[in-house]
């Protein structure tokens, strides 16, 4: 355990923690992400639904014990937000290090909400990308 | 474009008109149940990011172009509400009438917010699900 709660004033904050453990595979600080108090949601591309923190964590403990290390890349985030959520969506890229592998991308929908002690995830739903990027998104970038 | 623009008392009117308008590949009714005045977001089983009403239903259009009519059951359903959002994560089971067939099942997360005049739907994300059912959600149909 994390000897103390992390907390985080953005969404975006919850958003970066979570991918930079995702990144360290560090099992602790992934989970402090999620929301404590709330049944929490999981879909890990090609996975089944994941329903709260026992089944959730155990998901990702096995992700993380292949010993794999990844890159990660994020890229056509979009953020709807309201007071008490927030919806993000966006682009996963994993690349294993040493190589020039590139795994095809990832969609994902974030969820996150604001409660006492700042923002957390309240679901994360992640599905293979199909190769091509959309287009709406690509277009801000040049 | 329809009449008069349905109300939605609860996140779960919005759901039901929803897998109702797919069922009868009614793009209105389908089209209505989306949020208005946000941004929308909607990925389908491996297809691309969608973002904005336009793009949502361009491949909405496209779906119900092909003819195919699809039964529609749901599964696993869980909501995680707030005041103004609710979001919903459960399986759907689309069957071709007619034949035996069943499709594998796809999961959805659907997101909610509430406005002025009720709910509507801001993000719909599905993917394909692993032919196993989650055991947590089994459980509480025996």
């Amino acid at each position: 355990m994390l000897a103390h709660k992390p907390l985080f004033p953005t969404p975006q904050d919850a958003e970066a923690a979570f991918y930079d453990a995702l990144a360290r595979a560090d099992l602790e600080a992934l989970m402090a992400v999620w929301a404590e108090d709330e049944e929490i949601v999981c879909v890990l591309p090609g996975g089944p639904r994941l329903l709260g923190y026992a089944a959730v964590r155990e998901a990702w403990r096995r992700v993380f014990a292949g010993g794999r290390r990844f890159s990660i890349t994020l890229s056509h985030q979009v953020n709807l937000a309201g007071l008490l959520f927030s919806v993000h969506n966006l682009y996963e890229h994993l690349g294993l290090p040493g190589g020039d592998g590139q795994t095809a991308p990832v969609i994902a929908t974030n969820v996150y909400l604001r409660g006492a002690l700042g923002w957390r995830l309240l679901a994360h739903h992640a599905s293979q990308a199909p190769p091509e990027m959309p287009a709406e998104a690509t277009k801000t970038l040049h």
